[in-house]
């Protein structure tokens, strides 16, 4: 199977505490990673988790509120002291190019790298990044400051070679490339042999929708219809239901209501207010709308599997 | 006795490890904190090492490379969110306030309190700050950037009365200030009381040298001659000396000879580069030169104490 992980880099709210790192998620997907947020601090996760910067592309941006962006001076200076060449892109609400630029000039001086800042339109759904293995949609979301989420689509995967079967039918080397893609073979008789005879499924392709951070939002939910994992931010309890409309977050029962509504296959919860020091109550109240729930840990890592899976060969 | 301690929140250099943050020190006088250097994670070592935030209303920043001041938009934000309303003020070479004033323009709109920059003139030996309980002093580096370490001078602390002899001059209340700060008492009747016979020593005021990041440089002795407590950097062993003198770093010995050359009382050694696992080598390379050297390690506290306090009393 090919890895598909998410990695919780940071899962606590605004205050980093003891408790909790600010947000930052690292997707490990055909061996690339993907960030997505940035809070300060975010390098020193990647390396107490062995995530290796080399690794790293793309960072993505939800919004430009500190603790999700703080890390970034940090962790592009660092990435450059390692000796990095290849260029890092940065898909981001497009103020944060004015406003970090003049700092990686200062600061940054003379990097063997280049970093490219990718402005994100976060009022859109639309498509974000794209590489032969995933395809990376915005998610609008409703936040105090312009914000969205993520939807991650790996790409349909090759299907696998029955091995002897392609023996058996001495199938060109040349041909495999359109059996692996689903193709029918026709041999040099010009008898069809049909897809199925010669390979398995390689595997559905699987989808991770991040949403943080937002108010609870019904209009989201056509956009990760289905998808295999959510994660969804959940900053408060129910109990403090007031202070999630005011501040434009949600509680554990808006995140569940989401992912229910929504029919995904696994519900994530995080970005956890530091008022809190007992996240299994957040699990328990999502669990009592969408049983499929995890509150998320720092350090932890959690494979995307196909809600499908088992109706799928 | 008055506290005056350091503590030591980050001793590693520029990269950032599991085994060291990046580096900051806070100085704890007479129950005020001023803190030096602002790596990336500064605000969450506070936390950790349980320093409250709402006492510290200076910090003083060296020298503008990341790993010394990456820590600051964070740190300024979270005291906002805290509800802060007294002002911060930051003694830094001037260039930080154009790279950081638009960036708390953008993160820390509509915060309760005022950031203030305080310029320092990096080439000269100047005083920087003064309260009743301290003054700071620059001390010129010798760095690849404009960078200066600081002194702390603590005040000359009040003299102590001697209740029983107070009581039988029948010295007034109004008169104790002038007695406590070693004024002779002159009675009704003319007759001159030696303050001795009034009070003891409130203790000799004491002093500590941060002087980091810097090479080799004996000019900085005459500034630091004598202090209680010197921090000097070591980020190299002098198995890396071409590398040290290449980055303008010193090396365990050179911290130990300056130590040694300046009569200092104390020396504790930081600023460690990542290459190394094991501080003891730093240690034991200074002690050769310089017997009371010490290498810290985050969480630690180092009490400043005089380096005569045997010969006063």
């Amino acid at each position: 199977m090919i890895n598909f992980e998410v990695h919780i880099l940071g899962c606590g709210s605004a205050l980093p505490t003891t408790r909790h790192n600010q947000t930052s998620q690292v997707i490990d997907l055909r061996d690339k990673l993907y960030m997505i947020d940035c809070g300060e601090g975010t390098q020193l996760q990647m390396r107490k988790q062995k995530l290796k910067f080399a690794r790293l592309n793309h960072i993505f941006i939800s919004h430009l509120h500190g603790d999700h962006c703080f890390g970034l001076p940090g962790l592009i200076s660092t990435m450059g002291m390692l000796g990095r060449t290849s260029s890092l892109t940065i898909h981001a609400p497009k103020e944060l190019e004015s406003l970090l630029r003049p700092q990686l000039d200062y600061f940054c001086k003379g990097m063997a790298y280049e970093v490219i800042f990718n402005p994100i339109d976060t009022t859109q759904h639309a498509l974000v990044f794209q590489d032969k293995s995933v395809s990376v949609y915005s998610i609008p979301l409703n936040h105090h400051t312009p914000c969205c989420g993520f939807l991650f689509r790996e790409t349909q995967p090759d299907r696998h070679l029955i091995r002897d079967m392609i023996d058996f039918y001495k199938i060109p080397i040349a041909k495999l490339k359109d059996v692996r893609a689903g193709e029918d073979y026709i041999t040099e008789e010009g008898v069809t042999i049909p897809n199925s005879r010669l390979t398995h499924s390689g595997g559905v392709a699987r989808s991770y929708a991040y949403c943080s951070d937002t108010a609870y939002a019904e209009k989201i939910i056509p956009l990760i219809e289905n998808v295999d994992l959510l994660f969804h931010e959940s900053t408060f309890l129910e109990t403090e239901k007031p202070r999630a409309k005011e501040t434009a977050h949600s509680t554990a029962k808006d995140a569940a209501t989401i992912a229910l509504k929504a029919s995904v296959g696994q519900l994530i919860i995080g970005h956890f207010s530091a008022r809190y020091d007992n996240e299994a109550l957040f699990e328990e109240e999502a669990q009592r709308i969408f049983i499929h729930t995890h509150s998320v840990r720092e350090g932890e890592t959690i494979t995307v599997q196909s809600k499908n899976a088992d109706i799928h060969s």
